[in-house]
């Protein structure tokens, strides 16, 4: 069996490298805001033009697809397949994150390919297995063929020249920096409500620090602890092989990081997810393989710390993860521009 | 040339056969509420589990397609494309039909196959190139699946047998009632605002009557005269053959109503669709062939009614038809019951 201490598992992150001591005891109320980019500033209307194109299927080929049909912010913000369909029924092989408190983090995709919300927005409008426009200038020249786009681009963005691809990103970054789920049952516990957590929950808040799951969950998003934008936090996964799981679910097929960076350090290297909010995104994992969360618990254990657990350790932790499971804001339903008189899709 | 007459397309519609003379003057404001059965009455409640089931892609085979995916209520409630796309990128011959403001019609689908709204939800859930669910016990096993659904049944419907495939087609239907665009120029304008309508859209209202447009679309929808509820209003498509559009947007290939009645006499009979929001809803027609609203006009004049406009005519009826654009009311975006720690579709 190959077997590799905490710290090396560390020193791969790459955390170390960067002065970034992680700490296993940090629990952290889940803020209200998250980080605003200096170039990317909230007002309402931007707010409100994002959330029309992340609901809007004219950003895919054939108009089918929109941002939120695979990140569906009237649920968990995944869509709770193992891997998303994308125009023409492709599939690729990761499943897709929760857009949900997304904004927290400081690298997008499973690999961290996408430093910011901003660059993350632009890669699935483009990719040819999910909403397959040819490229960002058939984006711009569907969407200036909307009027209400047009307006509220120049009104939002400003200049003769705002509705460009940077833009579309920003606005829907935007949108998507409201996507905040305060006020768990953990949160409330955190802040001084003892009440908040069952026995169980706190078992099981016990559990995930003794077993060593908080080294690196860890960080407001439970994904690691904070980082610079653009700095992502890695782990292998798996890290210890030599267990059925990783064949029952194909967990070392995907080289992860490694493919964006073709570095043999980045092999099976992904982002830690967010711990918020996973009692509603299953299936689980970077493929969607695992359909339940005891079985992801008892998965994580054996893979990133070579542990078998308990049928009560996996419950209370389970029980602890439920209470991650935050307040979703309500939203109003948005209003997409038309094309008075004309079909804009032509298939 | 095949020509017949006025007359005989009403009598071929069977309207006659019923005791409804359809007047060509009858310009009517929308009421702000649709007829509402009493199997079937309104509650808030009832209303709110519907919005969540009709943005459920849980009702779909893969978990990928909901009602609102081809009738998008953040747009035109249609998909805006020649057809639709169903699971597995499978695609019909017929063209979407909006659904806002359809609980005025009094029968539902092109062919008008379906008497009410409730029995319309049943439809696109369980077709094979739709939706794809295989059968009405798979969506009650799915829904009852998800506990958020099966407290809402049983709290909306009373029992211990609400979770039926009658109560979900009931409670989406309560909410389609709710889809109603009152107040568009024309309404305003019928109710007594003179300056409600520009010149050419005054012009415009004068031609379809002396033109005969409003020989059938009239009412409250200008979609046909008041009918007993399941009673649909029939208008054979294309009437006359004899011209070019026939043949270039291929209008005779589908024989419409007689596909479901296996009647002659139905051979190419449709339901007469709605002109509200007409301006929003492009493509046009049952096979969506037609872009732009300018052409279908042109289509509409030559085929029903033998009679070649000129371009001001079109133009002057394009205006009118915008006028028909009514408010869409504010919605709050539902909140999807989640299945906790475990998932629901497995593929």
């Amino acid at each position: 069996m190959k077997k590799i201490t905490r710290n090396i598992v560390f020193i791969v992150s790459g955390a170390l490298a960067f002065g970034v001591v992680p700490s296993a005891a940090a629990f952290e109320a889940l803020p209200k805001q998250p980080p605003i980019p200096k170039d990317n500033p909230m007002t309402p209307a931007k707010v409100e033009l994002g959330k029309q194109l992340f609901f809007d299927p004219r950003l895919s080929s054939n108009g089918t697809l929109s941002c939120n049909s695979c990140h569906d912010v009237t649920g968990s913000g995944t869509d709770n397949r193992a891997v998303s369909v994308g125009v023409g029924a492709k599939t690729g092989g990761r499943s897709a994150p929760t857009v949900w408190n997304a904004a927290f983090l400081t690298a997008q995709f499973w690999d961290g390919r996408a430093a910011t919300l901003e660059d993350q927005a632009k890669g699935p409008i483009l990719n040819p297995i999910e909403m397959a426009m040819p490229d960002e200038q058939a984006v711009i020249d569907r969407l200036s063929s909307i009027p209400g786009y047009k307006e509220q681009f120049a009104k939002v963005f400003g200049g003769t020249n705002a509705l460009i691809y940077d833009n579309v990103a920003k606005a829907i970054a935007a949108y998507e920096r409201t996507l905040i789920t305060p006020n768990s049952a953990f949160d409330r516990y955190i802040k001084g409500d003892k009440k908040a957590l069952s026995a169980a929950a706190l078992r099981g808040m016990k559990e995930v620090q003794a077993i060593g799951c908080t080294g690196c969950h860890n960080g407001v998003n439970f994904a690691g602890p904070a980082l610079p934008m653009g700095q992502g936090f890695y782990q292998k996964f798996p890290t210890f092989t030599d267990n059925d799981y990783v064949k029952k679910f194909k967990l070392d097929e995907d080289v992860g990081r490694a493919m964006v960076t073709k570095n043999d350090a980045d092999q099976h290297m992904f982002r830690v997810p967010t711990w918020r909010n996973v009692a509603l995104t299953a299936p689980y994992f970077h493929n969607g393989s695992v359909k339940t969360l005891h079985e992801a618990v008892r998965v994580m254990a054996k893979t990133q710390l070579d542990k078998d657990l308990a049928g009560q350790q996996v419950d209370d932790i389970v029980e602890f993860l439920n209470s991650l499971t935050g307040e979703f804001p309500k939203q109003t339903l948005p209003r997409l521009p038309g094309t008075p008189n004309t079909a804009l899709i032509n298939e």
